[in-house]
């Protein structure tokens, strides 16, 4: 797996500058933090920060510590077009999972899922990074829409297959993983407007205003 | 939403053994906890918890809190048939989280995420009261594997629209979800294999023994 950042110094600075990010990062959020602020946090000179890291971005990243690094990932998937998308996007995220950054991901999931400060920071990133590049290789109507449910498929599956360990998911291998979710993943990227309702019936959106009728919600 | 358990009785008894009732099944699993146990931590009569839950898995229901009762609520949604049960799952499952009991919803993905035992126990109930029904009123091959696919869709647009709250899905209407999940819901309860490979191509497992090639998983 690529990794962001480049490889420890001497002295664990590199991990006193990343604690003190993710500290800042948390606190404030990523417009507020500033590279000075994470600076005089972890005790050194600013310098070091952008030695070690490059710029904010690059601190922000690797104080996250995203199991990839979707500015090379991602594009490297969507490179072959949208055919047989879904199913590549599959693999690539199971392999991920499957593969040493499986713990990071196993933390990443643990910090958004207790803090709502974590699960803020990940959320911009996760938007900006991953569904943001992928929506926009999508040409049809609602490609945010459509990222995120092919998101929320693989979530869904790394939660029961990683972390509450849930059989026969957690057996399963990675050829029927694909075969069983990358046809979900298509269709929610290539779907046109008529066939993506799948089941007809009465009660549903068509043709009206979507998001018009939020129900108020508690909780 | 139906509640498992009786109202709380004068002077929160109900809450003490509930309390008392968590440490135990979370220290020692549902198997090795006891009514005896649970009471003796909670310095009240045995017979004290039998009035108020009936039974071990009464107690342990309403321990955890899980926001509507599968023994009613499942066998509800299976009744009408395999027809639309995709999209009456989905419907069902998002109006539990836009409820109030959506927090206690909430509650139970932290303390999952958080913590392997809560996990485990949580496992353990789902898989026996709601993904066991599922899977038995299904008609095809792999039913557990089936009814966990499905799972996993509601499992991880739960975590983008209610935790992590991930645009445009939390704005998106209970139609909406609905229309785009159902489908895929609809389509691993019911594809027969041949059509629920969805894109043919090299490298699936098609005709092979699906548990076989598990790698081994670090992390």
């Amino acid at each position: 797996m690529p990794r962001t950042g480049r490889r420890p110094g001497p002295g664990g600075t590199r991990d006193k500058i990343l604690a003190a990010a993710r500290a800042q990062f948390g606190k404030l959020g990523y417009e507020r933090a500033t590279i000075r602020g994470i600076a005089r946090a972890a005790r050194v000179d600013p310098k070091l920060v952008l030695h070690y890291f490059g710029s904010k971005d690059g601190v922000f990243k690797a104080a996250m510590e995203f199991p990839f690094d979707p500015a090379e990932a991602i594009p490297q998937l969507l490179a072959p077009g949208v055919d047989g998308l879904g199913e590549r996007l599959v693999r690539f995220f199971i392999d991920v999972w499957d593969s040493p950054a499986g713990a990071r991901a196993h933390a990443l999931v643990r910090s958004i899922v207790a803090s709502d400060e974590a699960a803020s920071l990940l959320r911009d990133f996760v938007r900006r990074e991953v569904l943001a590049r992928v929506a926009e290789s999508l040409e049809v109507p609602d490609p945010q829409l459509r990222a995120g449910l092919a998101a929320s498929q693989l979530v869904g599956v790394a939660i029961l297959r990683y972390i509450v360990k849930v059989e026969p998911i957690v057996s399963a291998t990675p050829d029927e993983l694909a075969a069983w979710l990358g046809p979900t993943l298509q269709r929610y990227f290539t779907a046109r407007d008529g066939d993506h309702r799948g089941l007809p019936g009465p009660g549903h959106a068509r043709g009206t205003d979507r998001r018009r009728k939020r129900p108020a919600r508690s909780a």
